[in-house]
């Protein structure tokens, strides 16, 4: 099935609201979900709206929070998303960041008692219309050793920064901290091919080339994969996330990291309540003269992508497949998959929400 | 050789002090190398003094800067190092950071016209007497590829992050951003040992094993290494760096980025001037009670120190193997190889300075 970004983006909406959400907060749900699905990272879209559904039926996601804001320092913030959905909570916080940042030139938000954000860019890219460079991080569910360890640990932690270019040409890095993320094996396991060494591990710690290994215990690695080419640098990634994301915050971190799905229960004796985020940006006007800044990074992308490549290879800019498939999707309609398509009827049929 | 610390940093002062710098510089440049040395970090130590005094000798460093800063938001700053030693730019640039973020939480510099600043983790812990968390990058010369590239546009670029925690037990992670750094090489080349696949490739684009590689024009591999093992992310984190340190601030970029080496002359029609550095900090109190947040900190580290290890093997937390040898080596001096005390006599002859 393909279907036209907006058509999508008004289903979204559609299902928060008949799950009693407020049209402000259903609106960001659906513009942070479908924008995933139009950067082609499907593994953030719309493929986890029953996934989001299942936590509100649990109870484990509050459709009505109240957020609580602290505004410890002029340029520092808490927020206790009192159990909202991420989606909502990190759009909020780095909105507050942004009012901060006109006067100060930097703001910066740590949000606790939350749940999983979506994908980050969409949060790490809120303040672009106003030339800002974003920062967004989240924990994760636990999936990740540390670099020597066996044990689930770290989520896949993603980081995100976003600097705003001329004419819509932005540098925007969006990565997991782990070497792959989970949605790689569920392709390979889908397609009963098995993963590349240095992916996973099993249960006892050794390299596992089954795609089906976290079903089984096994793990995720760090990036880096082994100890010869850095997994203490992927760790060492990690490890910041979750630090920065729940433990300077109040959030639950580490192997406590509340799981997405609804089935696994969260750990008891958590030391902390809730998934963690850290979001925030700088004016980009703050450290050279906005336009010449801008023009450099224009030539800095221009540079880079005219170096040397590989045979019949590209360099490319952080970004640049992303925002290639959303131009191609707003134009040709966004693909889904018929496991995801059948998943958003069952959710029609059930809700009486028109897809 | 086994050289008490003090010592050590007592001639790297007398060294800078005899080419005519200031005390205060002296000093800050003595602690930051031989911090270095102390740490386990021998390739950012003493190892780099004959190469800061050759770029001295050939006028690529100014000895005497006058900084000019420009406080451009309240808490953005940009500092025109004058040719500066990176060692003191940006030490001092991160006290001005300190200061800004008394009054308002965080605050950042970004630097241009800058030199090599040593070991970034010096610079981002400038900030624990104040329990702040300290960022801190550089660009460096270019020896890294893009994914998918064959010429060397980006330096090693590391990243710091520090948290401090309590009892002097902090989390300082300081990586390249590149698989392995051109360090490893070197003591590779020395025991005639091949290097792993995945750190570095020939002129082509081929996987090489030579440990002498980038001097018959190879280039060493971004963190991932190769596609299947995400070299996209380390690109995007070393492009990032060089980004936030050059970019931004009016520093030359990329392949523009000023060679360490003084045999090597800096390219023409650079983009900026000099390399570039970027450092802030983040108020450890300004997004939860301090120490409620270092109790999580500390309890964070327990968790993860013990946690299920591979057999023989054991959790480490970033920056836990160079507090461990900075303990040794105050209590029993640091080693220095037989080429580096050759080259250390050699300055403690030609300078008269007593080794």
């Amino acid at each position: 099935m393909v279907v036209n970004h907006s058509h999508l983006s008004e289903f979204i909406k559609a299902v928060f609201l008949k799950k009693g959400m407020s049209m402000q907060h259903a609106e960001i749900c659906a513009d942070v979900l479908s924008f995933a699905d139009l950067r082609g990272i499907d593994s953030h879209g719309v493929a986890r709206l029953s996934g989001y559904l299942r936590l509100i039926d649990a109870r484990r996601i509050n459709i009505n929070p109240v957020f609580k804001w602290e505004h410890r320092k002029k340029t520092q913030i808490r927020l206790d998303a009192d159990g909202s959905i991420g989606l909502v909570s990190a759009h909020y916080a780095m909105q507050e960041c942004i009012k901060i940042t006109h006067d100060y030139g930097t703001a910066w938000s740590g949000i606790f008692n939350s749940n999983h954000f979506g994908v980050a860019a969409h949060h790490a890219m809120q303040g672009f219309p106003h030339n800002y460079i974003g920062l967004a991080m989240t924990n994760a569910s636990p999936l990740v050793v540390p670099a020597n360890g066996v044990e689930r640990m770290l989520g896949t932690n993603p980081i995100c920064v976003a600097i705003p270019g001329k004419n819509g040409r932005s540098f925007v890095l969006d990565m997991a901290t782990s070497t792959a993320a989970n949605g790689k094996l569920e392709i390979a396991q889908r397609s009963k091919k098995s993963i590349p060494e240095g992916w996973a591990i099993d249960s006892e710690g050794l390299v596992s080339t089954d795609p089906k290994i976290l079903s089984e215990k096994g793990s995720l690695l760090p990036l880096g994969s082994d100890a010869e080419h850095g997994i203490h640098k992927g760790y060492g990634l990690g490890a910041w996330v979750d630090i920065f994301s729940a433990v300077l915050t109040g959030g639950s971190w580490g192997p406590w990291a509340p799981p997405f799905v609804s089935f696994l229960q969260p750990k008891i004796d958590a030391p902390g309540k809730g998934l963690g985020h850290f979001v925030g940006c700088w004016d980009m006007d703050g450290f050279n003269d906005l336009e010449e800044t801008q023009n450099q990074l224009d030539a800095w992308m221009d540079r880079f992508k005219s170096s040397q490549a590989l045979p019949n290879s590209e360099v490319l800019i952080p970004g640049e497949p992303e925002l290639k498939m959303q131009n191609e999707r707003l134009e040709n309609g966004i693909p889904i998959g018929s496991e995801v398509w059948q998943d958003l009827m069952n959710i029609s049929k059930e809700l009486n929400v028109k897809l």
